[in-house]
C-alpha cells in the first residue's frame, strides 16, 4: 500500500492542525434541541461547508430542510468504482448538568490523552476524522478508490426528524452503493470493532394529571391520589422481577439470538468488570435474566426512564401536592420490533393500569426500528482490513446498544446498507458531562478511514 | 350573662372605630420574608404595642429575638382564675402575583361584606378581634374571668424560626394554663368551629444513586438498574392497594378515632363534592380505605410525594440513563406518631427494599408532631359555649390537615394545650391575591372572644 504513504505521512505531519480543526468545531455550541442555539447550528453548518470547500469537494452546499440544514459535498472522480455516502452530524446534545463538567463544554480542553468538550466524540471527532482522511486522500494520495458523497446533518440528537424527507427529495443526488456511518466507536484503544447491529428507539413523554393545579399537601393530602405517586406506580409496573418489560406483547417480535451470534458476541472482549467501569460504576450491574451483559446491551430490548419531574424540586421543603407528574420513557428496540406497535403496547399498558383518579397523555418523539447488516459484504471486508492494518488485530463484530435512526432511514429510503465504523470509546461520556475523545484513537481513526477508502 | 352587656354594647357602638383599627393595621406591609419590609415589621410591632398600652395592659414591651421582635403585654388581675396565653402574629405573606389583586394589597378596601387586603384574615383580623374583645372586657365588662398574657410574633409566615428559643428563654414569664391560638377560622358565616387537632409533618429528600454520572441510555440501557426506575419502585411500594402507608410500624402509634369523634367529624358540613371542588377537581377523590374524606384530611396520617426529579426534564428528548434520582417525600402525622420514629420507619423501609444495584441517602427537613387538644377541657367548653351563644348553633369540632408549628412548640416547651379559635373563612384567599376578612364574621368573633374570656 505504498501509494497511501503520502496521505498517511501528511496527516501524521499535520496532527496539530487537525486537532485544532476539531477544537474549533467543538467550540461551536450546536445544540440541536434548544431554540437559543439556532445561530450556533448555522455556524456549525458554515464551518463544515468551509472544510468541504477547502478539501476541494464539488457541489458543496448548505441545503435547507424543515428543520436544521444538511451540509453536502461530493467528489466523483473514480469511474467504475463504488459510490459511498458518508454520513455525519454536526449537532450535539445539551450540556446539563453543567456544574458537573470539569472544564466548560464548549471550551475544548486537553487533559491527558483526551480532548474534553460536548460533541468531541459524538460526533465532531468522527466528522473531522473522516474529513481529514478524505482531504489527505484527495490531495496527497492516490488511494481514493471510490466516489464520495458527504452528507452531514444537524438534527441527529433530536432524532433526525427531517432527514427522511430530505433523503426522499434528494434520492437521485444521494444515490450510492452503500453508506459509511461514522457515528460509532470501538471497544478500547487496542480493540477495533465493526458494528453490525443497532438497536432502535421509541421515545415518549408521559404526563399524569390529577388536580388542576398544585395543592397544599396538608390541606388536601389524604383525599387526593398524588399524581407523582401514580406515575411511580405505573413506572414500577413496567418491569417484572426478572427485569423483563411488561408491556403486553413487547417480546413477541424480538428476533431470537442464533447460536452462532451468541458465540460471536462471546468473543467481544468486554468483561462485566469493564462494562461496570464504563457505566460509571453503579454499585452492581443489573438486567434481564438469562442474558449476558454484552447481549443485554446490544441484542435485547429495554425500557428506560430518561427523566422524571413533579412538584417542588428546589432546595429545601415545600409542602405541595403536585397537580401533575411527568416521565420521559424510551425503549431500545431490536429487530423485528416495530416502534409504532410498541407505542400501542405502551398505550394498552396505561389504559389497563392507570387508575381513574388521574388522567394521562402520551407524546411520542423519535421512533426508529433496530437494524442488522450482513457482515460478508465487500465494504464490510474493506473496513475489516483497514482496521486490522492500522490496529494490528482483527476487529470484533458487535451489536451496539444505541440507535442510529439514519441507518434505518437510509436502508428504507435509499435502499442501501451502512458500514458502521467510528472511533469513539465506551468511556467517552456521550450525552453526559465531561464528554471526551481519545486523541490517539482519533488519529488512528483517520488512518483507518484512509485505508478503508483505498480498500474499496 | 348580663354582666357582659356593657362590653358587648361597647363594641357594637364602636364598630367603625374597630374596623378602622383593622384597616390601619392591614395598611402596614409587614411582610416577614422580605428584607426591604424590615421597617414595616417594626411599624407593625409598634402599632401592636400602642394598642396593648391603650387597652391598659401591663409590662407591655417589644421583645427582641434573633429575627423579628415579639410584642408582649399582660393583664393579671384575676387571682385564682386560669391564665391564658393569647397567641397572634403581626407579619403577613408576600403579595405576588400583584396584578391579580382587584385593589392594592396594602390599601384595605371594603367591597360588599368584606375587607380586602393582605393580612386582613391571616391574621390581623383575628389579632384585632381578640384585642378588641380584651379591651372591651377590661374597660367595660366585668367578664374577664382570666389572667391574660398576649404574645404577638412577627415570623409566623416564615415558619416561626426564633419562637422556640423565645419561649425557652421566657418560660417563666409566659407560664399559663393554656393558650388561645387565634390563627384559624370557621367553616362558613353560620357554621362556627373549633379546631381540636392539627396534623404534624416529617419532610424528607431521598436520593437514589446508580452510576456516578448520567449515561447514554442506548449504550448502557439493559445492563444498569436505572435509578429513576428504582426510585419509582421504592415509591410505589410505600402504599398498599388500600391506600395505606407501608412503612413498618407506621400506624402503631396512630391514635384511633373514637366513636364520639367520628360522630363529631360526620357533622362537619363538608361534602365530598365540595372537597373535590376545593381540591382543584381531580378526576376522582382517593384515599385510605375505611375512612371518610373529612377523616382522611384531618385525622389520618399520609405519605405524599412533594417532588420528583431525574435525568432530562426539558423539552423534547434526551436519551439519558440518569445517574441519580430524587424524591421529596413528606408525611402528615397525627397523634401519637413521633416524627423521629417515622424517620426510622422510612429508613427501615429503604434498607429492606432498596436493591443492591443502587445506593441512597436521606435528608430530613422539618419535623413537627401532630397535636390534639382534649375537647372536654374547661377551656374548650368555654369556647364551645361562647360560639353557641354568639352564632346560635353548636360549633363543629374539626381536625385540620395542615400543621401549625407554634401549637407544637407551645405544647413542647411550655407544656400547655392550645384552644384554636379564629374567625377566618375557607374562601378568604389566604396566601393568595385578594385576601379578605368577612366583616360580619369579624364582629361576631369579637363578641365570641368576649364570651370566651367570661366563660373561663
Amino acid at each position: 500500500m505504498t501509494h497511501l504513504e503520502p496521505a498517511i505521512q501528511h496527516v501524521r505531519a499535520h496532527q496539530d492542525y487537525v486537532l485544532q480543526e476539531l477544537k474549533d468545531f467543538v467550540a461551536i455550541p450546536s445544540i440541536s434541541t434548544l431554540a437559543e442555539n439556532k445561530p450556533d447550528i448555522q455556524r456549525a453548518a458554515d464551518y463544515v461547508e468551509k472544510i468541504l470547500r477547502s478539501m476541494g469537494m464539488d457541489n458543496v452546499a448548505i441545503m435547507p430542510t424543515a428543520g436544521h440544514p444538511v451540509v453536502y459535498g461530493e467528489y466523483l472522480k473514480a469511474p467504475g468504482k463504488p459510490t459511498v455516502l458518508v454520513y455525519g452530524h454536526y449537532d450535539v446534545q445539551p450540556v446539563d448538568p453543567l456544574n458537573e463538567w470539569l472544564s466548560k463544554p464548549f471550551e475544548p480542553t486537553v487533559r491527558g490523552e483526551n480532548l474534553y468538550g460536548r460533541g468531541a466524540s459524538d460526533m465532531k471527532g468522527q466528522d473531522i476524522a473522516f474529513l481529514a482522511a478524505l482531504a489527505a486522500s484527495i490531495q496527497h494520495g492516490g488511494g481514493l478508490n471510490a466516489n464520495v458523497k458527504v452528507l452531514i446533518e444537524g438534527e441527529e440528537e433530536i432524532g433526525s426528524p427531517n432527514l427522511g424527507a430530505f433523503l426522499k427529495e434528494n434520492k437521485e443526488k444521494l444515490k450510492a452503493d452503500f453508506s459509511l456511518n461514522a457515528d460509532s466507536g470501538i471497544l478500547a484503544p487496542h480493540i477495533p470493532a465493526i458494528v453490525y447491529g443497532l438497536r432502535g428507539l421509541a421515545y415518549f413523554e408521559l404526563w399524569v394529571h390529577g388536580p388542576e393545579h398544585d395543592l397544599h399537601s396538608g390541606m388536601f393530602g389524604g383525599a387526593v391520589h398524588n399524581p407523582a405517586q401514580v406515575l411511580a406506580e405505573l413506572i414500577a409496573g413496567m418491569h417484572d422481577k426478572k427485569g423483563r418489560v411488561t408491556l403486553p406483547g413487547y417480546y413477541d417480535d424480538v428476533r431470537k439470538l442464533t447460536k452462532e451470534e451468541r458465540k460471536n458476541l462471546k468473543r467481544v472482549p468486554r468483561s462485566d468488570k469493564q462494562i461496570k467501569a464504563e457505566a460509571a460504576n453503579p454499585p452492581k450491574l443489573y438486567g434481564e435474566a438469562g442474558y449476558t451483559n454484552v447481549e443485554r446491551l446490544g441484542a435485547r430490548p429495554t425500557l428506560e426512564i430518561n427523566g422524571l419531574y413533579a412538584g417542588f424540586i428546589g432546595e429545601g421543603s415545600k409542602t405541595v401536592l403536585p397537580g401533575k407528574a411527568m416521565a420521559k420513557i424510551s425503549m431500545r428496540l431490536v429487530p423485528d420490533q416495530d416502534p409504532d406497535k410498541v407505542e400501542k403496547q405502551l398505550i394498552a399498558y396505561l389504559k389497563k393500569n392507570a387508575p381513574k383518579t388521574v388522567t394521562w397523555n402520551l407524546k411520542a418523539f423519535g421512533k426508529t426500528p433496530g437494524v442488522l447488516t450482513a457482515f460478508d459484504s465487500p465494504q464490510v471486508k474493506a473496513a475489516q482490513k483497514a482496521l486490522q492494518t492500522v490496529f494490528g488485530v482483527k476487529p470484533v463484530f458487535r451489536r451496539e446498544g444505541g440507535s442510529v435512526p439514519v441507518v434505518s432511514d437510509i436502508q428504507r429510503i435509499l435502499g442501501i446498507d451502512s458500514v458502521i465504523m467510528g472511533f469513539g470509546l465506551p468511556d467517552d461520556n456521550l450525552h453526559a458531562p465531561n464528554e471526551k475523545q481519545h486523541i490517539p484513537t482519533f488519529f488512528k481513526g483517520i488512518e483507518a478511514y484512509i485505508h478503508f477508502f483505498a480498500n474499496l
